[in-house]
């Protein structure tokens, strides 16, 4: 078991990594003040693995559990589901002490995070993370919301969890693709912070699935990963500034998301095709080497992932999107961009003309 | 101009108290670090009377501002309102920087309180009450939030505006029921807080019309229910603890205006009806003084406000109503008691049967 603190000026959670830890899910949630009540969000899928596990470890703690399965997918991730929610929390009659542990993927943590941000103006809220992307991102840092029917993620609210509870072993049952999409972030937090996990990444033969990784570079990845991540949150909580570098490949990778519907293309393969086009931005405006955007695009492809855009996306459509990103300040669209690896800086000053140049290149 | 300073842990802000003030709004916003874009929001009819007011003076001061009219009424105050401003920010690309302003009564300051809050996980926003109510209570401590069909701000979140602007001439177009729902907050403050100030207003021989106040009867009344709030928020933001005594009158009055579909009765109604109840409670436990109730009935009369519940509502279905209310802990109601005029206590220890005994009493 390895914890990771994560400290923030007006509170400070931990971040637990421990194989079979659902099983503990009860336990470690005792003694952190979470109320009698829990509300267990999930989808059906996920549930059916592991949602039996969670609630007896919840109900022996002492703790009475009611659950609510959501459905799957980016497309579900709306207000509308937020809603059904709030029904559930309702029907329970949660209290402002109470508590909603999302247990699932991103979508999943997102929603169950903005709806206790929102009930009763703001509920408890414990993360159990059971996709590689949410267990390294999306579950730290207290980013919840929903997207918006042009936008993602433009409605939400800044709500840091009580907990966050990581076992690695529900990776087990990850489909391969989903698998993949959190080895983009995990490749992300390599380029933008620590050059040691990327080249540990480069040193292993296989990375296209789960069953290809040592137990030993699992952990080295989760434990990396979060601590990274945790180092940038804990220094920038609300996005005024550092945390800007976590949206490293997310610029161009959101548009790509939108453009094509959250169907196509997953966020971690949207964040793939972004970083390379991040990278070679970096490349052609004199910014970083060749050779480390040629060592990224070695590293995506030996994952699996993608590095061309989808067919059917036009450029003009993906440089009007990037306006309406929440990134946006004074019109000006913000890129992170490397400078070497481990480096990356943030930068407004990128010509619709460059991105043109770049993504011409993209194309299959 | 009369300067309030509310400060919190993690930042402070003014209620600036100013005849004539929506005139200077745009010079009050300078300097704030406001961005350059301005979402006016407001509903139709305050609008055209300050509207174009406000506008202009936020224009001179160089700010570039859309405006967006919300339906009128607390039935309105519901997500898909909120759903009506986040497209508005949308088509108008607000960004992170930019400001909401609310132009209204507290209706029209909860709901774009929310949507600022959960427009792009948070952007500025400024509230410009233009009802008594919203001036010494709803747009001041940062409660945001909209209905659920089932109950009162059952949706919402903490969020600080970054100026308050209360202009006092606006009263003077307010309805005459309105103003007297203003008036029941601030006999509230009076009875939790302040006996100077209700002794001010025992003192004055009418109260049930906006034109029978003196202009020096009517800034004390801003200025010592505004230093009410303060004093209690800027002590317990999050309604931790000492913030609960703001909910006297307001534990049965939310359940009379839930029941009645928050059409009969209006908030100021319904927390008049709330404060009798309490207050009798109060004298049956042997907290309170009767000749104390007498003196809050009779004032409470004066300002023209119910004291009695409206036909139709059971007395059943409000003990029943009790229960979904936010400030419910452990099953059990909490509610706030007077036990000297200025002083109050928060207790859960009031049985069903002292709650029926005291509705009983309560019928025309």
């Amino acid at each position: 078991m390895h914890t990771i603190r994560l400290s923030l000026p007006q509170q400070a959670y931990d971040i637990v990594i421990a194989p079979g830890g659902i099983a503990k899910l009860g336990e470690l949630m005792s003694g952190l003040n979470l109320g009698k009540k829990v509300l267990l969000v999930s989808n059906s899928t996920v549930f059916q693995h592991y949602g039996g596990r969670a609630i007896v470890s919840l109900e022996n703690a002492g703790f009475e559990v009611s659950s609510c399965n959501l459905p799957d997918g980016e497309q579900y991730k709306t207000l509308t589901s937020v809603e059904k929610l709030y029904n559930t929390a309702l029907e329970n009659r949660l209290e402002r002490s109470s508590t909603m542990v999302a247990l699932g993927g991103g979508v999943i943590g997102d929603m169950t995070g903005f709806a206790a941000a929102t009930w009763l103006r703001g509920i408890n809220f414990v993360q159990v993370p059971t996709t590689l992307l949410a267990m390294v991102d999306a579950a730290i840092g207290g980013k919840t919301g929903v997207n918006h029917p042009q936008g993602k993620n433009l409605i939400g609210a800044f709500y840091q969890p009580k907990l966050v509870l990581i076992d690695p072993q529900v990776l087990q049952t990850l489909p391969e693709r989903e698998f993949r999409a959190g080895m983009a972030e995990v490749i992300k937090y390599g380029v933008i912070w620590d050059a040691e996990l990327f080249a540990q990444m480069e040193a292993c033969d296989r990375l296209d699935h789960f069953q290809y990784l040592s137990e030993n570079l699992l952990q080295e990845i989760l434990m990396r990963s979060c601590q990274a991540k945790v180092d940038v949150v804990s220094k920038d909580e609300k996005e005024a500034g550092l945390r800007a570098i976590l949206n490293y490949g997310h610029t161009i990778g959101h548009a790509v998301e939108s453009l094509t519907g959250y169907r196509v293309v997953n966020h971690g393969e949207a964040v793939a095709i972004g970083m390379v086009a991040a990278g070679q931005l970096a490349v052609n405006l004199g910014l970083w080497e060749q050779a480390s955007q040629d060592r990224q695009l070695a590293l995506i492809q030996k994952t699996g992932l993608p590095t061309k855009l989808p067919t059917g996306i036009d450029r003009d459509a993906i440089v009007d999107a990037l306006q309406t990103d929440k990134k946006v300040k004074a019109g000006k669209v913000r890129f992170v961009l490397p400078t070497q690896m481990g480096v990356v800086k943030v930068t407004d000053q990128v010509s619709s003309q460059a991105i043109y140049q770049v993504l011409q290149r993209m194309y299959i």
